[in-house]
């Protein structure tokens, strides 16, 4: 591990890092694609960030955390970057405040698009120059993952982005893909008893998901497949969001405010139906689908309703590691709650260093969220991949998996 | 059970109860001495309340729960005070606005006490004429544990009105107990395996203790005893609150906000040393007192510091459970913050009806603290009580006891 | 002027203001007579203050600006009160937060009664033994007049307590007077001129209200009478407060965003009718009586729906020194807002030291009031009087004179 | 008149109207010339507005106000663009919320440029077919004044975008103008007596320019130049922020809040030393050049420090009208703060339907400036031409003249 906030015992062959670092990267400037310079530069609320931003911040990453260190007589290729671009490591100094990101208008997208290709170009000749140096494929690789959440969030901040302008603009202007038949919703029942929790494998994962560690899981059952938005549907006919006995505290709360009363981006249609705004504009709601952008006090309403619970993010993995063939959707279609708060396994170290800020110092006040969803890059999450945000978040693509 | 957010097996004695019931009702008065009907009135911010609003909600709970369901022509003392004293029941119906409590100034201190004796003689009418109701007792046994823990919370509420005024009086004109000379500190080991959690007398609990259940506890130790003022202070001066590294990212942002850098009461004097603001009025910080009213996020940050971490709620339960000799200071002193969120125990059922709503819908966003302090009724906490907070709260006596 | 912010040429009979100064300080008392230490306690919102507050600072009023200059061997009542009850006279020093004057429940009414019969007993002596001093009289009217002003503040500020109670008490058990008969509405024309503005006798007054200058007025017309809730109510029922086009924009965002739908204090009953909260209590609407509470902003779209406007002060002043016998109801029920903003006259010149900032550091964003209410004292206000509150405020007993 | 809010007796010449068109036009897409679409998308505050939005919303009004109503078979450009570029005429119907204008991506620069090319085609086409119609013509000079007053709101909206870069790049990469040599400031006298304000001429003026009326102005003098950087420097190092009796109460609460310490566009350098961010990027501080943007509070709170007062308007228009020829930099430098609210002037008279919104709703809590500033196209501003923000207001090019 040396210290690293991620594990990889075994070695990574250069050439295949090489190839990697290269689709990931073109991946992010691919998904720009769609977008305007005027897209890319504006934050819709603070929680969210320029696409401008995420480009440059991954770049910053590898500039910050491996250049720096390997490249010999390292110059950066903007003084100010360093700051622009710091997200909240306290320990590389200071950083520009997080709800001021759509106000620099300059450097633009074409600076920023240079910065890009110019730590591509370092980075591959570090790359070369350094073949088979371990450490610096270990950097590497958490910089390619960081890279990979970013991408996952360029979706869910453009898409937030978009759905404020009155015109429902497209990002992509294929239609969605129609769903497919939804299969009878089942129960998949696992045994209780001592298991195994946390990345057991050799590749890479998040310093969070360590160290392996044993937990109890009393006996459960899991729901074969995602809630739907036919069903949750109607959780919000029968009076779901007027009901208090269905509501955590803080989520009714939010109710009575009048912020909360159906999934993020449902919209009433003229005639009292419902669409959704999704990144190929709004349609009708299509109630085969998932129900997602809904927050965890949602979650844990339909939850309520329907008779049942949310699973522990224990749970989830237990039966994710289990392989049962009957469970569906686990991962690509939504990221799951779980009733989880997010804190640190027994055992947790966190590095020493800025990079030790990566994932500790946030666990508090979150919870876990489990799978995967359709924005997230494939080949990235695992099934002890934990993800996490504040219980009322809503703009990540966040659904419902039942437990009981 | 019957379906009460409570467990008590075993019948009580009906004179024992009556006696109880007087003593328990008496001391919330007691507590009342020493203010004037004025101090009584104020609320000092939205999450505290007037005294006298807490004297009169804890006859409300009689009156509610158990007057309009066990009294024979049962009318109420004033129809408003359903709505005036209904604390978040909103199975109960209406409720006047937390944050309002300290507007309504009649009725005033002369119709709560009016109030009080008015249920109390009801009550014990009742209890008399249907002395060995088992459903009665438990629910008067709630009401009686229930109106304990608004005894601690009159304290800590009126702790927090006196400190607003800069004259800083004292709601007890005697002078604060010379702390005792502070023994070393010294780590109580514990080996791992499956635990026991959750209640098992048979006794009064809260739902939220139940049900007993199995956890997988990792080898751990406790520290011997709380973490001293003169301790903390070392961590200040140390300036553990100007290094980032420390600290739990959202405490960080409290820090530069300028809105934390020193437990609740603390003081500055001319000379640039330090009083503390106690319910005996202010006085020089005591350095062999247990530093109290801190966040989680001070006491997580001191932990890290201190190169130990806070326990989770069932390492503090196995030990408490094991009375381990060596282990000062675990209940009268302070509540001990720990690094579990309040969740249901596995299996948790919240009770049908109003009651329902006393622990389930607080269970996110909140951490919880074990123990007791010197403001906790005699008798009312236990080792599997569960007190909870959200992490920022700091007008309770909170402390620290490490872990590692 | 001596540099006063009084202006009284002929000198007072020291019999005659010894008798007057006994007579407004207990009249303040008396106001307080129908309220309990715990409705004297409490602040109802920030513009507002406890009762306790007025009769303490009043007094403060009386020991700061004379006492401490005149009276031989000085020693103040209590330490502390200098800072308490200081309102806002930077030039006195530290002042307690305006915000948090509902929280000091020491001192209570007692100790603040105890501080009025020792700066009462102190201020006789004074003025015994330096009967005749001109500057001490000077200072003595000042401070009567500005505990008049008071006197106005805690019948406004009780009123806006006691209508946060959802039991509505009353603060004076009679019940209201029953309005009289109203009068048709006529107008009573002006030819225009220069005119003389500012206070012209040689008595007492303001220094807002130095020097008379003379201003150039177009003719005009002012209605007879105040506009009733009569005719308000006729304005609230043809749609008034969802017509953009009679607002002021800052008026409308208020409209739009649900704060301003009727005057303050009317309440809806069960059947639509409406009911209204007054000092003696909530009772049906009296349609004959002047509308009250109302804003500047909802006077003046009242004015445009009327096809009027607002007066001027300059040219409300010329009418109430016009002595015109047609202008009822100029003084005793309702200030009337004026269109004319708070603003120093020509040559004002304030005085030196702390009692400058009696009137001029508030000479931006507020409008002028001019007449008096029900509340105001007899004998305070005079045509020349100039009251001012931003155009916002509604909880002082404001109302509506048209002009066109 | 036609109840429209702009004055223009005499018959405008159609190829004049034409030719001016075009000039003012073309001078909004020039000003945007600097900067990059990305540059023309953000809004830096709720009080500013994109580049584009003013480009859109300029063209907006000649489509909305004159093509709709003059334009045979009239179709919008885009039906959607009536809400997004409605500024604040509730006469028209729905308007996208001022705050969000900033969060539209979509329509791009590209699309707003052909908007107002679109525009531009049709109102030439509707200039040529009704050359002569007075009723058009005056509605096209409403239009061109209005599209100038944009001008300069873009200027100082860009202003205070680019000064929240951290890299304060240069909107125009030419250097600052030197100042030239400070001419001692002197004093211009002026007799009272009853003078004629408001507009006077033949040709355009806004409608709260009239009517031309008289008003009694006491004698008083002005100064016969602006205040200085240096000057106010002289301020600032006196300790002109630390001396509340200096200040209205208003602004005294921003300094206690830290949010007014110094001029809006002043910055610390590293020795101490003052720059300023200009249009040009940052430089040092011209001691010579006429301080800018400063707030009201901080004009009278200088005026009061250096023994004088701010003018009334109806004084700076007298001074203005008499062609003092002692006068310097009345116009073309800043726009000069007096002490008069915005106020309707004696008979002044809203015209009916949306255009009635242009001035009348905004004149509330709102001060006057005169004169005109670097930012204000030539030939813009007149002797009677009333500006007005908020007291607090400083984005905009506002400086000092003193009175006295």
């Amino acid at each position: 591990m040396n210290g690293l906030p991620s594990s990889m015992r075994a070695p990574l062959d250069p050439e295949l890092l090489r190839r990697r670092y290269g689709q990931v990267r073109r991946r992010s400037l691919a998904l720009a694609e769609p977008l305007s310079d005027e897209d890319c530069t504006v934050q819709s609320m603070p929680d969210a960030s320029p696409v401008k931003w995420h480009l440059a911040h991954t770049s910053w990453f590898f500039e910050t955390f491996i250049l720096e260190r390997f490249e010999a007589g390292f110059r950066p290729f903007h003084p100010a970057f360093r700051v622009l671009f710091n997200s909240y490591y306290n320990g590389i100094g200071a950083k520009h405040p997080r709800a001021q990101r759509g106000l620099v208008t300059r450097p633009g997208m074409a600076a920023v698009r240079a910065y890009r290709l110019d730590v591509d170009a370092r980075m591959l000749r570090l790359l070369d120059s350094r073949a088979g140096d371990a450490a610096l494929a270990e950097l590497v690789t958490l910089g390619l993952e960081h890279e990979q959440q970013h991408q996952e969030l360029i979706l869910a901040d453009v898409k937030h982005l978009l759905a404020q302008n009155p015109l429902y603009p497209a990002y992509a202007d294929t239609p969605p893909a129609p769903a497919t038949a939804v299969p009878a919703l089942s129960w998949q029942g696992f045994g209780g008893g001592i298991a195994g929790i946390g990345y057991a494998g050799d590749g890479f994962c998040f310093d969070n998901e360590l160290p392996r560690h044993q937990q109890y899981v009393a006996p459960f059952a899991l729901a074969s497949r995602l809630v739907t938005n036919g069903e949750y549907l109607a959780f919000v006919d029968a009076g779901g969001y007027r009901d208090a006995a269905l509501w955590l505290s803080e989520g009714w709360d939010q109710v009575c405010a009048g912020t909360l009363g159906h999934p993020l981006y449902w919209l009433r249609d003229q005639h009292g139906g419902w669409r959704e705004f999704t990144l190929h504009g709004d349609h009708a709601l299509d109630p085969a689908l998932p129900v997602t952008h809904v927050s965890l006090y949602e979650a844990d309403a339909y939850a309520r309703w329907a008779g049942a619970r949310l699973p522990t993010e224990a749970e989830w993995e237990v039966a994710a590691a289990s392989g049962a063939g009957g469970l569906l959707q686990m991962a690509g279609h939504c990221w799951q709650w779980t009733s989880s708060s997010y804190a640190p396994y027994p055992g947790y170290a966190q590095q020493a260093g800025a990079l030790g800020e990566y994932n500790g110092k946030f666990m508090i006040n979150q919870y876990v969220l489990r799978g995967s969803s359709c924005a997230t890059p494939e080949g990235h999450a695992r099934a002890s991949y934990r993800n996490f945000f504040p219980a009322g978040a809503r703009w990540q693509f966040s659904g419902i998996r039942l437990a009981r």
